[in-house]
């Protein structure tokens, strides 16, 4: 139904904003720049009429083959993905590419810093999960185990963020305490 | 004329490309992951057809207000911007947009690696410039200075890339060699 459709879009949207908004407190202070990666799109067939804009006709949405945020803190390479659920008790695997995952190791072989920003929508409960334990978790998958993480095991494993006002979504906090010892000055 | 769309097209094409396949390289090889963004697109209209997949109907390509290439190296944030011109003996500054400075500047603020790579079509002569340069050029053209970099310049402050055959520009080699003592283990 166009209300699901809706409600979904919204939902995205609300976590997308506050972490935009987030991104723009970090760079106005300076602290930190982190841009969200434009939607990939295949396009197909661009008019371009006599004395305006070339218009996009027919195009399509490409499955992002990385994450949707990266970026510089400190020197070091930043590098997340940002979803939100209305489950209640845990977090479906499936809101992940596999190919997504194929970017998170690699990034994580480079040195790059890299985690998920998790949202349960219904709670409004917002956690950081590092990569490496994500990871964890998709190789328990593939190895025939549970096809989600318990919201406690995120509690355990991650970071709680709470909501705050400027910036909304601090998560360079949480980095800035996990990463101490190889941030650069 | 077409022919001339055309060129454009294909030079454009082909220092993406080379880098594009030096990404590949490095990313195959675990030296590095670099990836282009996708060119942003303002989409205005989007169809949902039945039982197939949602065709974007009207959009429009909107200004880059980031830099063309940016990910992971030794855990440092790498973060450029590839450039042709079929002028000979300069580099002409109108090629940058004003907002692009302001990218270099914001991630040179927070410790990233920034530079250019350029190309000079006619001579297939390949530099790579650091960032803090080019904001030097672009601050002596807005001081009433020259609104271009001269190819002389560009060798002196810059670096010069030998085309290879794998990878073909060998960018992270010189990155490797500059930036030696802040690069992470
Ligand atoms: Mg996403
Ligand atoms: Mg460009």
């Amino acid at each position: 139904t166009d209300e699901k459709k809706y409600g979904y879009a919204n939902r995205g949207m609300t976590l997308e904003e506050d972490i935009n908004e987030t991104n723009a407190y970090y760079l106005a202070h300076r602290i930190a720049v982190i841009h969200k990666k434009p939607t990939p799109v295949q396009i197909v067939q661009v008019d371009y009429p006599h004395r305006s804009a070339a218009v996009i006709k027919e195009a399509y949405f490409k499955t992002p083959s990385t994450t949707d945020y990266n970026g510089v803190y400190k020197g070091r390479y930043i590098d997340f993905e940002a979803k939100e659920t209305r489950n209640e008790t845990s977090f479906p695997l499936k809101n992940i590419h596999e190919h997504q995952i194929r970017h998170i190791r690699d990034v994580i072989d480079c040195g790059g810093i890299s985690f998920l920003i998790i949202r349960f929508a219904k709670s409004e409960e917002i956690f950081l999960l590092e990569g490496k334990y994500l990871l964890q978790f998709w190789d328990r998958m593939k190895a025939g185990g549970r096809k989600s993480i318990k919201k406690e095991e995120i509690a355990a494993f991650g970071h709680r963020i709470p909501l705050g006002i400027r910036p909304r979504i601090d998560y360079i906090r949480i980095i800035d305490s996990i990463y101490r010892d190889i941030l650069c000055p």
